[in-house]
């Protein structure tokens, strides 16, 4: 079994200056913490509560940037994409393609991004239990790719609540797939602020430990060096400079998890 | 108030001979009943819950199929659409764009299909609630097009379960944009059967007599000759057979529902 | 088929001028909205969100009431039992016992109600299926009372807030049990007001209309003089004033219902 | 902050011998993973899923079984009241009361067992949210008891299924009060088999590890020789010989939690 890996970067690239710092911070805070890590960002906000809402820079601003984190820090990288068009050229700088939640059942998306032959991460939708993540595996798959991960990131619990709900990790396993824990998304308030979505990081590490210590293979975390003047998902991103703290204590808890793996009882 | 409005056909255009079939008996059972409609089929099935679902006809054989139903039969046609490229080519033949609901986040998408001009039927997910409709309906609106539905399809209770909140009705009416109430996919059991969604046609006439008390535009109802065999959704669509006599109970209580709500109790 | 039923009343038993105005203002309403009447109010609030709210005015102060307003008025009672100890005492004076929601798994409880040989009126837990009704009424009519309704009070929803599932009706139905649907409790937010609960009473009608419009034998229905001064439910409660317009409103929706439920395609 | 404490036993006293057979098992696991533990077993089983359920040996043949433990094995023992009558003759032989989740609401059981000064465990309702807990605390503190546990033990998510929400530990906490996580009965599929509750044991080290990472004050986890053939909440129970095991992890698990959870990133 690996030790856990992260990947983190800010919910969306405001500017290269921007993505190249917090990248950096990123890598620091890292390395200091002794884990690994895949640099993320994304270059569109395509599904923001409002129209008024920023959207990033756009693709073409994006994908050299990438490249230039890619080449000078030597992080890995991961975006999002949105349809189809976008996945090849968006693979040619990228390390991992990750699909969003509310189109994880996008045949095309899916299957687009699995013939780039990239990893694909594909987020669990809200809207879907653990066990039927198996089909949408099965799309990248059966595409020819097996360099699948899935990303828990909350279940629908009422209206503008997530929960997450850790029995789905083990069953997300069952895919095969390694399981990925978003801890920024899984503590949002979708639509909770009337035109944007609210969230509470407070939470952050309450679920970051609670994932890790059932057994993950990575955790996904956004940072921003000042979240609450973030464009987007400010509330649930985990301020820069309190970010080495939080992967301490995760990479113990994964220590332990992975130790007690073995066990019978578990 | 406008009396109660229908958009009914098959899930999928299975065939052009399919599609013209149903729509005869459609537009039959709708001027039985006393009902205006809207044929609606979709030409693409582009989030199946397995790779190997049947997905339609396509885009290119669809069109000039809804083209023949608009001249031969003069029934207005609504089909769904899944990213911006669609929406001006299906725009000509078509007479309303409908969003599914998965993709009513995605602000491209809505704002390509406001752009024809058309009416856009936008689908709540599964994944909001009511009042967070609102944002979506400015995304048209703001894209210059004031004529918009707004669908309710029920919300996700627990894992591979659907509830409708007849609450959600009225919130949604205050929009500004009717609302229609998709009896169809209420009932769904997503990713109930496995490799498929599930459902429970018994249901049908019970959310839609409650959503048309309540006081709707329209509704929204899949039907199929013979729905067993259907390619999707077949455990939520009503056989063609019963159509008339459902229609029939709804006429009824809308008429009631709209005579009712002019009272100050309402 | 038997016409739609009512059963109305404030929350709680304030006093006895309090009660004895309520009823006679509830007994005018229905007769003039044509639709046969059960009075109801409890004599203790068992389960307040908070210690310090009002809890009723006992069950020593409120039977001589209950019997005062049977015989004065010759309206039928109801009124809800708590433990097993108050079942006989209450039963002497009220045509109907009602099992609160929280407490409809509770054996001895049930068992002890369905022992006083009256009517039993077991509402549904916020955290129970439909289907599982099926096994409370089994344990009345095991203890050799057949007289049992069900009544549907809405479904735990994520936080402070219950949906109303109108398939709950007919798959009640199924129990054999008639089913009354509460209006009042299901637009409930418990806990919503921090020591009280919330909710919101302009979706009465609305709720009660889709369930009266499924199809229900009767309509539970909290009133009040003046609801914003009642101690209890205040938020839920339809002002005496406006109840005798939604009875007409309900009436009128319950003969087309019934009228409809011959009809095959129901 | 106390290391992690156990609270363990069967579902229900079978008999004398079970109880007195289980409970030296159960001392003698968690004295080899070095944990404190309290017994626990039920007397009454008085919310049966069916009135056939098996409901234990009820109250005057368990508490001198429940004094047999105290004094031979010198374990302190928890048990379940369900009416206000039972508080007085069980606090004389037990140390804690436990409040079942369904009536952690009902005020007068929540006073009677305040009153008798023993300690007081509340299990948090399925239908409440964890800042509503707040409340139940204050009756039983505001009654001159401020010995008082609560119990996190999964909320309603749909129909027959609870789900863990790990945010309920921190929210739980802030009333003051020590917070259990009761893995067994958050695994519990209510009603699921039809006649009785289902569950699967698989998930309650899963959910316990995560628990126990978020940080609690102890764990409750049924226990049972041979849980296939226990009369009630079988499905959910740790098998006696896996029990050793599972305490090791928990063990582990607490020490690293409570030794991180004085850092400033939680």
């Amino acid at each position: 079994v690996l030790p856990l890996a992260l990947i983190a970067g800010p919910c969306q690239m405001e500017s290269r200056a921007h993505a190249l710092e917090t990248a950096a911070a990123v890598k620091e805070s890292a390395a200091k913490a002794g884990i690994a890590v895949v640099f993320k960002a994304s270059f569109d906000k395509a599904n923001r509560t409002s129209l008024s809402g920023a959207r990033g820079v756009g693709l073409d601003a994006a994908l050299p940037v990438f490249a230039e984190i890619r080449e000078t820090l030597g992080l890995p990288v991961l975006t999002d994409v949105h349809d189809a068009g976008q996945c090849a050229p968006v693979a040619e700088v990228v390390d991992i393609l990750q699909i969003p939640a509310f189109l994880c059942r996008q045949t095309d998306l899916l299957v687009a991004a699995a013939k780039t032959g990239r990893i694909v991460n594909v987020k669990k939708g809200q809207f879907l239990a653990p066990w039927d993540m198996a089909n949408v595996v099965a799309k990248v798959t059966g595409a020819g790719n097996a360099n699948v991960l899935v990303t828990e990131r909350g279940a629908s619990f009422g209206y503008n609540t997530l929960v997450s709900d850790m029995r789905a990790l083990p069953i997300l396993a069952r895919t095969g797939a390694p399981v990925i824990f978003d801890a920024t998304h899984s503590v949002q308030q979708p639509g909770g602020q009337g035109t944007s979505s609210g969230g509470d990081r407070a939470f952050v590490p309450v679920l970051a430990r609670a994932a890790v210590a059932v057994g993950v293979a990575g955790v996904f975390i956004e940072t921003h060096p000042d979240p609450d003047r973030a464009p987007s998902d400010g509330p649930n991103m985990v301020p820069l400079a309190d970010l080495e703290g939080l992967l301490r204590t995760l990479v113990a808890f994964d220590r332990l998890a992975k130790h007690h793996l073995a066990e019978p009882d578990d």
